[in-house]
């Protein structure tokens, strides 16, 4: 894409569990009128409403044409029915969201899951860029992911795929979020890191991890990750265990996708290679070889923004087809 | 397709671990000159030579024009190298399969992964018709699989893709042939059903299962299958273990593909319902609602043709496609 003068623009809606991200995109994938606003706490009524006020400021403060608006929602948006099927972290279930939020903005609608959003921006500018097999986990709170199949960002039967946080990793095991049991989430998330930080401190309550946390700061994911890339030993053995776990779900990944390059954002990428190393080992060790030779385990190229950017490239991309 | 007078044929060649099944297939599907031979024993050389004098035998014995040979191989076939990368129970690994059968038979070779052409044969004319996004698992003495994503046979970066029997369900578990650990291979094939029942015997040396294999039969996945529909407890306790460890498989592929369909085949499926039901139960509880409500779990339609009559298919789309 090349920047002109007088530049088309799409509004790039992220549409998250804690906050909603609004930005006018350009055809270079400029990011201007960046405007963030909490989400929690609203019903649905009243998120639509401000997801509108939102929007529509954004179009009136973009400098040229706005082609459209692509909203990544954190939830599983049924994309055959128009409907968003389940959403855990924001009132929506239920809402023919495209068609709602059509008539409350005056341009064309696009919609889809937020983590499948992240992956389109990772395969057309990103970190995936020229593949055609490839998959996205944002590791995060929980896990998100997208998949890109022979060529084709796939999205399953009815819309709902790549929804790699649930792959059962324990038969029986802890209860998730979703009602199910023993999920990669549960195991592998920054929220894991935190529970595996609050193990380490049960154990050795006078470790520098425990002084730490008794500091009145908690077992964060956060802490536990600064902590390891300080050099502290339990931290670095938490996130350690996490990262084989993870390894666990991406082997299985490899295995069933053979695909040519994962993809891992969110927030837990901050703790770089103390998370990604052990992953890597357990896929080299359970993947089978001509298949693992074949794959390769990056951090994502667009950060926080990821969402916006993978929203707008889907807006650019329903309004060229249009 | 519709048969003709003077149809025409492809020969459909299945290279499995222990049998080589060639035949002729018209365009209706129909089966002549099946002919089969053990594959186990012979050497690279060997199996290329048996390979290519059966085929040539069944070329001269077909009634009209032969359009090709179809070769669905055991192992991973790398499409893009034209290699087959791995074959745990052939000695092919290494050989570039189609230049060198294409040179021994006088007719266009295709090649691919049996249980790709299980897939293919399910999704063009069997239990999954009609669908743009199904599976395929062949649970019989390990387990092999196949995808269809977006309303394309999908094979991965290199062709290798589908391999399901090597998600990994227990990190650190017992070791799988393929050098991993863990595996739901070990877990919920043919041969994890014999392990079930060895299980139970040892625990109760006088149940009427203990008494059956005592006979010298062993404990078998066919044994412990036929008593399980007999009615014994044990057995069918064995089978529906084996059933749930499948459905964690299941339910992680559902969450991951979010497919319509997914056919099992395989020897296994011998053992029906008692198999399937505590499979569909696990995949009623681990796969996200919106995901598991999509979802049917079904038999194959092809029983031990699956393979042979995949092969045809491929060979008629590559002569319809040359």
């Amino acid at each position: 894409m090349v920047a002109t003068v007088a530049a088309n623009n799409v509004i790039g809606v992220d549409v998250g569990g804690t906050k909603l991200l609004v930005a006018v995109i350009d055809q270079s994938l400029g990011v201007h009128h960046r405007v963030q606003q909490p989400s929690q706490g609203l019903d649905g009524a009243a998120l639509l409403d401000r997801l509108a006020e939102m929007v529509d400021e954004a179009i009136d403060s973009a400098d040229g044409e706005v082609l459209g608006a692509g909203f990544g929602v954190a939830g599983i948006f049924d994309s055959k029915a128009g409907v968003i099927a389940t959403s855990p972290h924001l009132p929506l279930a239920g809402v023919s969201f495209a068609a709602v939020m059509g008539e409350r903005v005056g341009v064309p609608v696009t919609v889809d899951n937020d983590a499948n959003c992240a992956m389109l921006a990772e395969w057309r500018y990103g970190a995936a860029k020229g593949t055609d097999d490839a998959l996205l986990l944002t590791v995060g709170t929980g896990i998100g992911g997208g998949m890109v199949v022979n060529g084709q960002l796939a999205r399953g039967s009815s819309g709902g795929g790549a929804e790699f946080g649930h792959i059962v990793v324990e038969l029986d095991g802890p209860p998730c979020k979703c009602g199910g049991n023993g999920h990669l989430e549960w195991y592998a998330s920054g929220d894991a890191i935190g529970r595996a930080g609050e193990a380490a401190v049960a154990d050795k309550p006078d470790s520098p991890l425990a002084l730490a946390s008794a500091d009145g700061r908690g077992v964060s994911g956060a802490l536990v990750t600064e902590m390891a890339h300080d050099g502290d030993a339990d931290s670095v053995a938490a996130v350690a265990l996490v990262g084989r776990r993870l390894g666990q779900g991406l082997a299985s990944l490899v295995n069933a996708y053979n695909p040519e390059l994962i993809v891992i954002g969110g927030g837990a990428i901050a703790a770089g290679d103390l998370l990604l190393a052990p992953a890597r080992e357990v896929v080299e060790r359970e993947a089978l070889a001509s298949l693992g030779d074949h794959v390769s385990i990056v951090p994502a190229e667009f950060g926080a923004d990821a969402g916006v950017i993978g929203a707008a490239v889907m807006a650019f991309e329903a309004a060229a087809s249009a």
